[in-house]
């Protein structure tokens, strides 16, 4: 006996679903269309789900994918796959067959469970696939064929739903694996440990204040960051998941209403289509909070939430931080701000969450850029809530963590009240005449003029100021306007030095995800020329 | 470089200060009397205790007593001594001057900080304090008179506000070192780790609800297990403390209703005494969450509580693990019983707090008792919220930690619906005729009868039953009963076998805290005779 283990547990999101399945056995913990399963249902099947992936021969550390939506499965897996000893990696459904083929052979899955409605994205690389042992067919809507293999419910039978014992021994062992989108070159496996997602699932509680009485709304895709630890974090609470398949701003509201949903967590440009939607009520019956990321969120939008009577929280992160990492914390004297000004503060990416230790702007050389909301400098992080590194790839790793920090290659300032605001990726930056330019300022700025829909802009080569600013831009149907008309149109808002010099009208181009790939943007403009670091 | 610094920090509570000392630099930290830190403030001066420990020859490890009330430097100290590498032992103010001896020389304390209305407890001692290097006097109180030695805030001038760098390397090195009241012998110093100290705070954000915008007065001495860890909590959220020197009823009104306070914790017997003061208001601006501990609240408070807008939570803990460990959690289910069954329900102590692991109610094989809310067993538990032992007794600790897991010495009974119900301590319960009789069952039935003020119900030898109870009870002034018409009093309430034998009227012996002393009143009827062990 190790007296150590008297005092001293391992921090795992698998104590959430141990002590819920006593503490709220009778409780709802997941709503799917007509389903309810109470937490003692939801532990009977992640022990169903656990000990038949180790009957069909997973062994620890083995790599479980699921390529599937929003529905009860993959929230199973989040406990089921680590339990059993595996390693769970979420798939985002929106990639293209030969991402899916590279994410699958990259971190060698042995088990792959398919939504049958994307079967059709793995019929094309089935025979690609190196180390896929096992197909499970989830069969959620009933019209669409199945890959070749099992089916998820039977998969279940051949479990059984009593108490699995567990095979982790350090609280350091890696529980999933999440891909980066690659928007620039290949995804790279994220790997999380028990001990992180422990921790990052409290601060997810903390921050975004969730109660047992907490009914949390799956409008996030939990491959995203496992959900930004919610699948753990709102398990942990006793709350209850709504799970949905798919996105649709009326369903959504009809749910939010329904259920009294009091919790969801999405990027703004979803909630704009949210707060547009008809079915948009005038006022809330139950308080609803709103945690948003990606982008900051505009006055307008966070003046339409709280009119509603919806509160927001603006958080900041990236995969490799298990999501979320800062959150533009309220202060008690923002209270008396006009909107216009609370706005311009909530913008701001904040401040570290409890459980993130380490948060600082630097220079190239790793000193701390001053605190005076203008210098830029790039985003390090250290601590619990930082990835172990990249799957199978120690070179990526060592230079991410150069230095003893993570680097987010996200350029921000720091404020003089300590809050970060982002500027721009780090690849992104445009220096022009040894000036910065934030290439999400100036494309901004094009947003403002009302016949441009999307844009991006990049730094061009020029023979005398080194780069100089170029936007990319596609117009609203029916809508005309000239280039120079649009440049003149920057002017009368930003410094001259900023304004795109030449702007070319085009469809851009995007992941499976949505992200503009500035990139391939990038690689037209500089044939034959080197581009800058930033700082360097 | 340990590369895993990068994505494994330390858990100490040392990180929440250091967080809101840039989060929260301009808010409020600390109100007492007419002072107010901010947390900017509460920072610096901590970083000057923090140096001038060090100044003053602290070594790592080196134990640093506080014998005060609930005044900012209680709160100082709990980061302070950790920063400077120290070990904090918070001494009981109640406590006569020979045990405070006992402990300042049991911890081998090298500081001793004390509030002057205290110095006279020190004055008779202080010749026989063996380690004491560093009398340091908190004038909070003029009219005091200090021991010979140095001045607290002359003693932070030695120190400096700078950030001071941490000396731990593990999280697992103790913070603090607080004694059990020692209701059954000499007092054994509790170790708490920064792991757990950590792990803990979190746990009663969580359970209590904890918001930056918490006010939290403090009713609890902060040397009853650090504060229940509240200490660490409320800093960690950055809400604001209300120090509180002495509990005076009206005082405590007064500040509830001028500072909003939303937080208090306290035991019953002193809400009690809150709710009859005649400035208890009959509805509270502010809502005001309560947790309490130490007994089950009666349906009576809980109803009283309710009736000016407070929530009642009841929790359950000791020292060796952290203070709070149980939760009597709310089931939805519950809100439509009626008083009665409600408090039925909410007098239980309920289940396990997120961060507490272990929780199990076992008998003397350290097999689980049946969840039949009748059998009665140990409880004992296990994890990141128990001690890491008794300073300086490997023999106690080991006996606590026997087949490892900690052993509380209270009796329970598991309900079906997994909350444990506390029945009596292990060595106060009645086993007459093979039947265990709760001596708190007992005394339950008598203070139901208007006469009696105060009782103890004990086990005497009896020749045939091996046990019976026995009582003694102090009655209500100017009231007269006869021992037989109090027993018949209880045979029309509870089991024949339950009742007491007999009964003697009496003043009983109390703990400086105000524990009765029942091993005193067993010592005398036990002369001769062995007393079973339970289970055994």
């Amino acid at each position: 006996m190790n007296p150590e283990l008297v005092y001293r547990s391992l921090l795992t999101p698998l104590t959430f679903i141990q002590r819920n399945a006593k503490v709220y056995s009778h409780k709802v913990a997941i709503i799917y269309q007509q389903k309810r399963f109470t937490y003692g249902e939801f532990t009977a099947r992640i022990n169903c789900l656990a000990s038949g992936l180790r009957h069909s021969g997973l062994e620890k550390g083995d790599r479980v994918a699921f390529f599937c939506f929003n529905t009860p499965p993959m929230l199973e897996a989040h406990f089921a796959v680590p339990l059993a000893g595996g390693v769970l990696v979420a798939i985002n459904t929106r990639l293209a067959p030969q991402e899916v083929a590279y994410i699958l052979n990259d971190c060698g899955a042995k088990f792959l469970f398919v939504d049958t409605e994307l079967a059709n994205i793995i019929r094309p690389i089935q025979d690609s696939l190196e180390t896929v042992k096992h197909i499970i067919n989830i069969s959620d809507i009933a019209e669409f064929a199945p890959l070749e293999g099992e089916d998820y419910e039977a998969f279940l039978q051949t479990g059984n739903p009593e108490p699995v014992s567990w095979v982790i021994t350090d609280e350091m062992e890696t529980i999933s694996i999440n891909y980066t989108s690659g928007t620039s070159g290949k995804p790279k496996g994220v790997m999380y440990s028990h001990r992180g997602a422990y921790i990052n699932s409290l601060g997810e509680i903390i921050e975004t204040t969730l109660t047992p009485d907490s009914v949390y709304l799956w409008t996030l895709p939990m491959f995203h960051c496992n959900g930004w630890c919610f699948t753990w974090a709102v398990t942990a609470i006793g709350g209850t998941h709504i799970c949905l398949r798919k996105f649709n701003p009326s369903h959504v509201w009809k749910l939010i209403q329904q259920e009294g949903v009091t919790h969801l967590n999405a990027a703004p440009v979803i909630l704009i289509s949210l707060l547009n939607n008809r079915d948009c009520p005038p006022l809330l019956k139950t308080p609803l909070t709103i945690t948003t990321a990606g982008a900051p969120p505009s006055p307008t939008l966070i003046a339409k939430i709280s009119e509603i009577g919806a509160k927001i929280i603006h958080v900041y992160g990236l995969t490799e931080v298990y999501g979320p990492y800062t959150v533009g914390e309220y202060q008690a004297d923002w209270q008396d701000l006009d909107i216009t000004e609370k706005a311009k503060l909530l913008a701001r990416q904040g401040v570290p969450y409890i459980g993130a230790d380490g948060l600082r702007v630097v220079d190239a050389n790793m000193h701390d850029v001053p605190a005076d909301g203008q210098t830029m400098g790039e985003v390090v992080m250290q601590g619990n809530m930082v990835m172990t590194g990249y799957y199978n790839d120690a070179e990526a790793t060592e230079r991410a963590f150069r230095g003893g920090w993570f680097h987010s290659g996200d350029l921000a300032v720091m404020h003089p009240d300590g809050y970060i605001e982002i500027r721009d990726r780090m690849k992104d930056i445009i220096i022009t005449s040894g000036e910065n330019v934030s290439s999400i300022e100036v494309e901004q700025c094009l947003y403002r003029h009302e016949a441009v829909l999307e844009c991006a802009v990049i730094a061009i080569p020029h023979p005398k100021r080194g780069e100089v600013p170029k936007a990319f831009v596609t117009l609203k149907e029916g809508v005309e306007i000239t280039e120079q008309e649009l440049i003149q149109f920057c002017r009368q808002h930003i410094a001259g030095f900023k304004c795109p010099t030449k702007i070319e009208f085009t469809n851009l181009p995007k992941t499976s995800t949505g992200k503009i790939q500035k990139y391939l943007l990038r690689a037209k403009e500089w044939v034959g020329f080197e581009k800058k670091v930033f700082g360097g």
